[in-house]
């Protein structure tokens, strides 16, 4: 049906797709130290910033919330975006780039993701345009290049509007005007505030926005409604009813960025220009970025500097499979994604403490020392009792916002979790014996500190053995289970039960047995609680309320099965294996779907007032129902853990659009981000399921990268050796990596060899008995090959 | 220059202008107990209703910012808007009522604004139509009628296309369909919320928006981004690309909800549609809605109820004047507002202390008894200190918010100010014995309390005598004189010789003028001190602040005068006739514009860090330099209370706009509310000066009919009599007005005779030795005659 175009390179460091209409959110995004920008393939953009707390310097057009990055935000004509309309001075003829705000069809168009770039290439009527964002590294500011090239033949008389809405800035002040000496359009704002002491918060605040160019344009405009006149924005009276853009300043109006280049190009000619689009805060600021980017060669430094600052953030395999669209996402977009999270924390003050530590653990592969510091900041703001807060406060006065302010009780779960990928993939035990200081200056080593959280965990449980939810665990929404004190959770049990299981172990290589045998103990005890009083007969149940009524379970017609849970039991133990071949075919008949795995089923249709929040959410959408790819990541991890590579293939493909265009479209994404969620309820909504949420900040990319390396490929830490085996999927017949562990590469080749019965593992040549490579020296290139059976 | 058609019908109650482009965001608004209404001649609409706090049911397409009502808001094409495209099933022309969001021309065009009713009426290619929106008194929702008309001289085959969009209902749970058995598109949705005290509060929120009609469509269409597909809202695809609407659910997805009615009409053939628009809980009230609106006659018996509340805000003068504008303005629209602010308290649960006494005040004039009973809620509210709160709470659970968070020292004053235009309009001293009981249970008069609060006032000053500003006093934004507990205002020292003058006089009358010597010796203090410290030569400064600078003196290049402490030292009797002049000429020289007369001058152009929030604000806009009629209406009242009675007049006019075209068109509004301001800084920036705020919020509408009743005619209670003392402007040679007081009705003809050199009055053909008229019989009419000097 589809004559989509679109696909990978084969280098794998670039996606493209050829159409704006049949997939109109696909998007891609930038980020550096400072700034994260989200673009549509049409043209809409979502940008955010940090000063501290996060805020826009391009806004809506009418007086936003400000709210926690949401899922399938939707977009309007006059949503933010970067756009240039192009007008043909000898026909009139008027579209725009990259399609919207005009719409006019293109003879080609083609939309490209890069890691640092994002390029939009628009063939029309001989002319061959290209529009391209990229970010330079500390800035506040986008670096965006136009190119046009004449190949039409013939002579061409064109006028240029790159065209940059600013939105409703604020309702005490905002203008705009050109400003000749600092060499573009200034739009001017005071963010508003009531209370006196907000003042001396944002009086340094960035309020500014500024076009800048390195050519001074023929003419330009600053008033949004004069810009647009009668015509609207698909043929704004600016463009279509003037030779000339009116010159026109905003005075406590709508300001907006609009200049005009007049341009002639003979047959072959091309022409570039290029722009600085970001907030400022006064004069020096922005003579700053014209005297950093607007000289010649300053973006070509820009680009360099920004290439470089993504190479910190190499991954730590290079995969070649089977799959050709896994191995691009693998080796260049995942571990990208896990750098965002990792290196900005996903640009906010107040990361939850589970996202940071589950982002860390993800960035335990890329940069390990970046891991290792978050994990010790974490570490200092635990409460005296052991207990974690809901987050991490990153910068000074910030303040726990939003759902940070809701009690979890989750947060100590994290810290084995993150310890154990961490520990392996390092082996720097020596974390172990660090001291950490409080608020109140009160020293404790990491693993004292940790024994507190673990005896934490052990205490917030009911006579039962069963671990309280409050008003939340992992799943947010969850938050009425628990909030008159007495409601427990499923699967925080499960997990309580896995991390003192991951400490135990860690606690007796660092200081014996003895040491951790209250964790084993306390272990143990979670997972026979767990089986006393959660086991429903063919799977775990989600949890008990508050009025002691046990949910997810066989008897509910809403939420009957929830995936966390039995992922967790498969990770903590609880589920022997009999009980683990029940959990499979539960949820392969109830959660597998076309999609990926659903986090429960089916969906809710209405409040349940003893599970909370969830069940008022839109079935399939976010948690009620959706593959929550984080939720899904778990269940990818457990299924490795106990070894079932086909169906942890299926898992872990389902989470990566396409290439199948039809799966593509249905889902509307690049595969140049893993989503935190796929809308779910196949059999209740299908023309919506599989939707992506377009929402990248997740802890599945994390879990995902984990997975891949641990997993997929089997090559795990060990305390001082590398474990070799690979999970590959009984299709593949070969598959191969190279990985970085410890200052050395390993370049394994696993193939399927016949005849063989158990995998056999090579190093150098020489056979290994166990599946250990030892000795691992830092700079040394080991070839492992690893023969498995047909 | 204009060709602009417009104007007052000759009864005064129906305002019409012919075109929707010279004066785009003109609107007209209406209210209920329960919801506003401001439409704007193109069609867009912001509507909100009370539950109890300020809620919508047709939403931006982006999360919204919840806030006070704004003045000059911005729109855009994806504006909340009611709306009907009309397309033509022969030629396939598309246009639409009343303007937006296609834009095409119209052969004819009226926005027509009635007390009771909203109605454009377009005329196209032969076509006549009628689109109407009235409001039921009780119930939250829009009753809209549409009606077509063919004369055009042949068979006509249309389709109509009502069109309301819904926008972003939430980001937890949205969607739309048609539902059959409802009649019509019912919109679903769950209002956002993370902690779960608030899940109790919202559990019952009207959270659908539904579209009911009388007759089923042909079609309809409830996705947005379906409806509008590739052509956007300008020519929707669901309209030009298919001959019926698409039938399309929402799921999860931006609702929509729009009708298709396929109308054959013979020349001469009309046709009519009715719609009620608004949110519902569930099937149930929407049920309730069609039972009472959509059966036949149920707009029509809503309409009736709806003049008949009107009515019980009518006024208590009848005007006729040589300016037919203020006549229509003073007899039907001005109380209009005064009701509006007075019965529903603007919608709000907290309004400002200030705002709710000065609201009432004018309620006095039209219904006494709700007014007495607002001021006994106030008083109810007062600490035991003797101060007044910031903000008065209406409902249960009410919580003060926005500016009422922020310390401001003026409210006590508003309580004899209020106390003088409600006794002498009621004669109701009854009202000071009645005893109240605060929040603790603790019963006082309401003498006894006034007495307490003009105590706080005399307290509430520094060794000079000057009155504390915290910060802030009447001027929200002034933010910054004495957030450290040191500077004083200027006014506020005024107001309170103002206030503790006029509590000393209704004090006398009541218990003698023993317990009024305080009041009395305290009002002489004040005035005393700001004569000593705030008197610069030529004009009252407006404060000093926490570091001892005076401000608002001739030596301020910005901020130089303020008009509130010359109007206020002229009402304390602080300023004797020789200072008046000087303020006078202060005044005209220097705040006097063509709009009106300005708050400040110059405005500020940056911060000034030692007055505050007010100096950031852009210049001419809000309180920097705006003609603010708030304080404008007090420099009117001082005017009158002067007898200058030319000056006056000119103060009053310049709040009306129009009848002069280019006036009309400058200030972008219509004449049928008093907006809070209109835009000053007619030197700097006198493109935008004049500009009006669109917002009908502002105690102006009772201190101008104060000022109409009392100063312009003259007609005050005092005691038991009513004194009459008309200040005809000099160029009026006569006026006559129908007062309704205490139950009678007087009807004054005041005109200017020659030879007369002092007023003479004359009741029923009796000339009175002084000007009262005592005696006063309810049910009785009397007739007055003035002859005025010439």
């Amino acid at each position: 049906m589809s004559t989509l175009q679109y696909g990978f390179t084969d280098d794998g460091r670039t996606f493209t797709i050829d159409s704006p209409t049949a997939m109109p959110h696909a998007s891609g995004f930038l980020w550096n130290r400072r700034m994260m920008v989200q673009a549509t393939c049409r043209g809409f953009a979502s940008a955010q910033f940090m000063q501290p707390e996060p805020a826009k310097y391009a806004h809506a057009p009418t007086l936003e919330a400000r709210s926690f990055m949401q899922p399938e935000q939707p977009v309007y004509a006059h949503h933010p975006g970067r756009f240039c309309y192009v007008k043909d001075e000898d026909d009139g003829t008027l579209f725009s780039l990259p399609h919207e705000p005009v719409r006019a069809s293109a003879d080609a168009f083609a939309f490209v993701a890069q890691p640092d770039t994002l390029t939009w290439r628009i063939e029309r009527d001989g002319l061959t345009f290209e529009w391209r964002l990229t970010l330079p590294v500390e800035d506040v500011a986008e670096l965006w290049t136009l190119r046009v090239r004449n190949a039409s033949g013939r002579t061409r008389r064109l006028s240029l509007y790159p065209y940059f809405p600013v939105g409703y800035m604020s309702w005490m002040n905002q203008s705009a005007t050109w400003r000749e000496d600092l060499g573009g359009i200034v739009c001017s704002s005071i963010t508003p505030y009531q209370k006196v002491e907000d003042y001396f918060v944002q009086r340094d605040f960035m309020d500014r926005t500024v076009l800048l160019h390195a050519n001074a344009p023929d003419a330009w405009d600053a008033r949004q409604a004069a810009f647009e006149g009668e015509g609207g924005l698909h043929a704004p009276a600016a463009i279509t009813d003037a030779e000339l853009l009116g010159r026109r300043d905003a005075d406590y109006e709508m300001p907006t960025a609009a200049l005009q280049y007049r341009v002639v190009l003979a047959d072959g000619d091309a022409h570039e220009e290029r722009f600085v689009f970001g907030p400022a805060r006064d004069d020096a600021q922005i003579h700053a970025l014209r005297a950093t980017y607007l000289v010649p060669g300053g973006f070509e430094a820009a680009a360099a500097a920004y290439a470089q600052y993504l190479s910190a953030g190499r991954g730590c395999v290079d995969i070649r499979t089977p799959d050709a669209w896994l191995d691009a996402f693998a080796n260049h977009w995942l571990p990208r994604q896990v750098y965002y999270h990792g290196d900005v924390n996903r640009l906010t003050t107040d990361p939850q403490t589970r996202n940071l530590l589950q982002d860390h653990m993800g960035m335990a592969y890329l940069q390990p020392e970046t891991a290792r510091a978050a994990f010790l900041r974490a570490l200092s703001q635990q409460a005296p009792g052991g207990a974690m807060p809901d987050g991490i406060l990153l910068v000074d006065g910030a303040q726990l916002k939003y759902i940070n302010q809701i009690p979890h009780t989750d947060h100590c779960v994290w810290l084995p979790v993150f310890l154990q990928a961490y520990l392996d993939e390092t082996g720097d035990d020596a974390l172990l014996d660090v001291p950490v200081a409080d608020a109140e200056g009160h020293v404790a080593s990491v693993a004292a500190r940790v024994d507190r959280a673990m005896h934490w965990l052990l205490s917030a449980r009911d006579a039962r053995g069963l671990s309280y939810i409050a008003q939340g665990d992992w799943c947010d929404p969850m938050n009425m289970v628990g909030y008159k004190g007495r409601g427990v959770s499923g699967w925080l049990t499960l997990a309580t039960a896995h991390a003192l299981g991951l400490w135990a172990g860690i606690r007796a290589r660092h200081a014996g047995d003895a040491e951790a045998e209250v964790f084993v103990q306390g272990a143990r005890d979670c997972n026979d609680a767990a089986n006393a009083h959660l086991w429903d007969g063919d799977w775990y149940a989600r949890g008990i309320t508050d009025d002691d009524v046990t949910f997810g379970v066989q008897r509910d017609t809403e939420g009957r099965i929830y995936l966390n849970p039995q992922s967790w039991a498969m990770l903590s133990g609880a589920a022997d294996a009999g009980r683990r071949e029940q959990l499979f075919a539960a949820v392969d008949s109830q959660l597998v779907s076309p999609y990926g795995v659903a986090m429960l089923d089916p969906p809710y249709t209405g409040m349940r007032d003893d599970v909370g929040r969830l069940t008022q959410k839109f079935p399939g959408s976010a948690e009620n129902g959706s593959v929550y790819n984080h939720a899904a990541a778990f269940y990818l991890h457990a299924l490795y853990e106990v070894g079932d590579a086909d169906r942890a293939w299926r898992v872990l493909r389902a989470m990566l659009p396409g290439p199948d265009a039809d799966d593509l479209l249905q889902r509307g994404q690049l595969p140049v981000f893993v989503p935190n969620y796929y809308r779910g309820d196949w059999r209740g909504h299908p023309r919506t399921a599989g939707r992506s949420s377009q929402l990248f900040n997740t802890g599945t990319a994390a879990w995902l990268y984990r997975c891949l390396i641990e997993g997929l490929f089997g090559l795990r830490g060990e305390g001082d050796a590398l474990r070799i085996a690979p999970q590959l999927p009984s299709h593949w017949s070969e598959a191969s990596v190279v990985r970085r562990f410890r200052g050395a590469e390993i370049e394994l080749h696993a193939r399927r060899v016949a005849g063989v019965s158990t995998a056999r593992v090579f190093v150098d040549g020489q056979g290994l008995d166990a599946p250990l490579l030892r000795g691992i020296v830092a700079g040394a290139r080991y070839r492992v090959d690893v023969e498995l059976p047909q």
